[in-house]
């Protein structure tokens, strides 16, 4: 009976527009699947006591706390979600593992590999379940190209090209920022992130890579008058071996004029391929050798509900679901580790890795030479 | 401040695809808009006590009831939502104006226009607030070609091409259904109805109809082992005359093979020109004989903050809404007509319209000859 | 042996766009088509003896003439080949004819149908081979597409929608043309016909069309300082009923912004469905239901050898035909008409009855309803 | 006066695939534009007295000989134009540019960079005219992204990204060939030329390389029953750093199922960018920051009169170039360097840099580290 779905009760931490996706997720997950648990929106934290009571109304939480260690202090609180800037996720995550909460953290887990594999250990040791929100990898069309590669639609795999492109920090005059960090920041951090988690989730384990990184715009305005020399990777790019022997690239440039979300990739196999644009994510093109002479050729597969869980949001096909829909798959997949039904999705130990794949690549990059991440 | 906001209690009729979808939108909507009423998700009816007593939980209402009159009935209520089959829309909606409530009606508004007029005349002269859910023209996109076109972006409009095809009645063993009833069904009444209401919304009434209407399937199942004769067009179309003075065309088709979500048109004035797919719904295609020599060609705008209200559901560009999200902003927008900020977006006047036109090219398609709706 | 080839003997009148396309044609197929013919470019016609010479050895003619007659009166000419304005169609055709000659003549083939039938009439009764350069028709996806329609890959075709929309008389300052030539002009005729022989090449005889005619440039310059009224169509559309039951519709477009070569065509059937766009005329986008579920979708197939004669011109996929080498294949296929090797691919019959459909829709469109061609 | 055109007398050596290409680039140039000469296609070898007999026939030229050194020798030929296997192109070569000739070679210009070195050095030290076939940089949308490089159209260029990929070795049964042999050979060395090609073309001189090459398919049938390894690369890759301060990277992929021509480039600015297909060759794809908020977007440019000298095929846009016709522009501007009326347009000193570069590369690929080519 749904009347028995016990409560979990959730902690988030951050206002900002992650945690408006957050909890748009949370209010969005119950309505489009049968979770295991009743979703209660119980504390949001923020800076003051006054934002965070505003935003508990704004965003549907039971109240708002001005100190994010109410939430972890809370006892009724059965997952902490950290959207709070990158610097702090290790000491609200550590905090509510220290307190036996499970934890959902925006990504990047940590601007460091080595902050992120601490987290990872302490979870682990702790018995709690965690989240990371890689949520383009909740996409069913990247569900449905994982499936047919795993499934030998494909054939042997042979060769990758993966790109994450946008224009964001195009502009020279947009003042030097957080992302220029050289802890943590720049274009393959930030984003090129994205790109190498989603070829490990087609493809498997990266054995090795190449990195080359660029810095473009050598300096931004300080913000005061004066400018600031940047360090970091404008394009950062990466040859890859993965385990499976195939081959390839991936690029990460947030100076891509024109590109909104050039999250695309190739697969090519030894019986077919695929490509997927996400400024198009509901599309997956498909090209099958199998398909008689002359009749061969990309085939534009349109998201439907043959693509679980796309039949959930909508029962007809070509309806497109969007963002923010994303963001409520992988609360519901997090539901259904925390029940215990499913293995984590993108556990702490899978930021890890991400984060692992980065600094490899930057340290390649800076040094020269393949490197194993 | 926030806190005081007015409730606004919602009794909601049927649980079916689209109950569920209004849910979503009213779940999304107050943490995407800030609203001018605190929505409160009061009741909703399905077909037996026990059944609305489940879709209330899954569905994130205070409680069920198994007659929708106990909503209609129910002096906390103030809107009405009915999503309950075609044929029943009419009677729910008079009781509900009688009552004095505010009524949110699925399309079509029903299924013969002397009832949908009987429906607008109603509620005007209670002076209820309505709304029926012709969600694709809440999409971004769509509001931007309307703003382009009304702001003499492309000139002087001359012609006009509108589809909306889908495949969903192409399989003949399909079985004889709703959508085939002589009274209101059909391709034209069931989807052609988005084609014409965008027509409008974008270059302004159509004077004139010239209709052509196919029978494809001439039979289906009737379920029970036998034949059922189908008179229902499975293609219908039109040619228009525009108020402004364009002339264009239409094709309602339930049975095109492979298209999923073929709602498109294209729009020709006398200085640039638009493109639109509803498969790509996020994108709009622009053509600017003003852009200079050997520079022209039609541009793929990606939907972003510059098209509110995408920048409330996501601050990046190219991220992309979903189909439900558009309900989000139906909701949203017929919030602000009931706290009279802004005019029905698409009221039962509208929704009467819609009706007239389809059954105006019906005339024209039998009885040949253009016809003024 | 090719050394035992016999000579065709060409007679080219008009030097202008078409009179070069179809020199470069003869150029072009004997390079690339084992012609059962040596074709000699013998003899072309301008208006002037000076014009003709410069001509003949720009196009690679033997010489020049500056009267069109002494091509019909040279006893050696086999083919008599006419781009000459549309108006002179008749004239020059009926004499060569009557000289025994084949004919070669460019679209339209007259301005009305009554002439054309008296061409096609005459050019039976003398048992010369007629050709009329509707290219289109030979582009290999288009032949594919044919070949996919008549073999079934569709299963039964239930609807057609067909365009050819331009935007080369979508200035209002360009001047009044013959192509506003009451008898013969307009939208429709001059670019509708390529949209309805396609029509007809795929789906075979339409049976009963209704017309709608616009024209929306009411008045153009008369290039003498005034200005004339325009009474041809700029958008002429047909609803269609084809023999074999489909129903469709076409458009003709000539002011249509931003449009270069959209001559498209979307068709349905119970098994499939196809796409195309002449601007991009190296694709078809095919749809097949029989793929999997889940991995349906219409597949961009890429013209190359499997589709002949693409092979002859390039042994691998992808490279892309152009314009002029679709008049290359029209060439070719006249020459096997001539040789006796198959039947006329595009004859004066078969112009005529574009003729005919274009004249039907007109008369539709003054007078109303459904009109047998 | 045309009349006082010089003759200009051509040997073809090579009647294969290439051969039969620049036939037709002979005869299809002199109908296109107003050349500098006369072109006599004078004669063609092939390796028999009978062959060149059938091919002197089939491709247009005077008369065929058994032994290119016929052509050298004939004191009447202009120009020698070698369609040969690559192993043969030097001594051909050298042998025409010691007898005066100016010579015309197909791509690569030899398997090693010292043969092309050779080759180039000889040519200049005779001063006479050479030309390699790169003939997609002599396509009219390439020759805009170029202007619009140079003009500044995009800013200060800062990206970019290249690849050139076919299937036409992704099949492992099909057998070992000239393409597999270790010197020359490999699809970096067939394909990776054209991307290195035209991202000089584009953007000038690459200042350094990072390679990576991918042996996929290790061994392929030898023809008699057994396997031969392979140890020439499948994939070949690398980063690149420009001359004028931008970084990018290439891909060559010769086992990239379902592609047939994805020679494509992206490339990003400062102020716009422009991405390019070789499967829509007739497209070039505009971004431009200067268009207004929320009216950008990639704009897709259809080749036309406006973009040289596609308007001297045909008068109208859209109507589309094929992959001859781009081999009748490049014997055009060969011709006019041959007249003395331009640079030569890719002469052997360009083809001996591709040279370099793919050797660059490979050296990179095996022995690690940037290099300088």
């Amino acid at each position: 009976m749904a009347a028995s779905k016990p409560a979990l009760r959730i902690g988030l931490i951050g206002t900002g527009f992650m945690g408006k996706t957050h909890a748009f997720g949370f209010a969005a997950a119950p309505r489009v699947f049968d979770l295991p648990f009743e979703l209660v929106m119980h504390i949001v934290a923020d800076r003051t006591q006054e934002l965070a009571a505003d935003a508990a109304r704004t965003l549907g939480f039971a109240r708002g706390v001005g100190d994010w260690r109410a939430i972890i202090d809370d006892p009724e609180i059965d997952v902490v979600d950290i959207t709070a800037p990158n610097a702090l996720h290790k000491e609200m995550a550590l905090a509510a593992i220290a307190a036996g909460k499970h934890v959902y953290c925006e990504k990047p887990l940590a601007p460091l590999a080595a902050d992120a594999r601490e987290m990872a250990d302490a979870a682990e040791a702790a018995g709690v379940k965690t989240q990371v929100g890689f949520n383009y990898l909740c996409n069913p069309m990247i569900g449905l190209a994982r499936e047919m590669i795993a499934g030998g639609e494909l054939g042997e795999i042979r060769s990758y090209r993966g790109v994450h492109a946008e224009d964001y920090m195009a502009d020279a005059a947009s003042p030097f920022s957080f992302r220029n960090d050289p802890v943590g920041g720049g274009a393959l951090a930030d984003i090129g992130s994205h790109a190498l988690a989603t070829a490990e989730y087609l493809l498997g384990p990266i054995a090795e890579v190449l990195g080359d990184c660029a810095t473009v715009i050598r300096a931004r305005p300080d913000g005061q008058g004066g400018s600031r020399a940047v360090q970091t990777d404008d394009v950062g790019r990466a040859f890859l071996r993965f385990g499976n022997g195939a081959s390839g690239s991936v690029e990460a440039n947030w100076i891509a004029m024109g590109r909104k979300m050039q999250h695309d990739f190739e697969v090519y196999g030894s019986k077919g391929a695929l490509a997927f644009s996400q400024e198009r994510f509901n599309e997956l093109h498909f090209y099958s050798a199998d398909d008689s002479a002359g009749r061969r050729g990309f085939r534009r597969i349109e998201a439907g509900p043959d693509h679980p869980p796309y039949g959930l949001f909508c029962v007809a096909p070509g309806h497109q679901l969007g963002f923010n829909d994303l963001k409520a798959i992988e609360v519901a997949r997090y539901m259904d580790a925390i029940a215990g039904n499913a293995p984590e999705p993108f556990n702490f130990r899978a930021g890890l890795r991400v984060q692992q794949l980065v600094e490899t690549i930057h340290q390649s990059a800076r040094e020269g030479g393949w490197r194993r991440p």
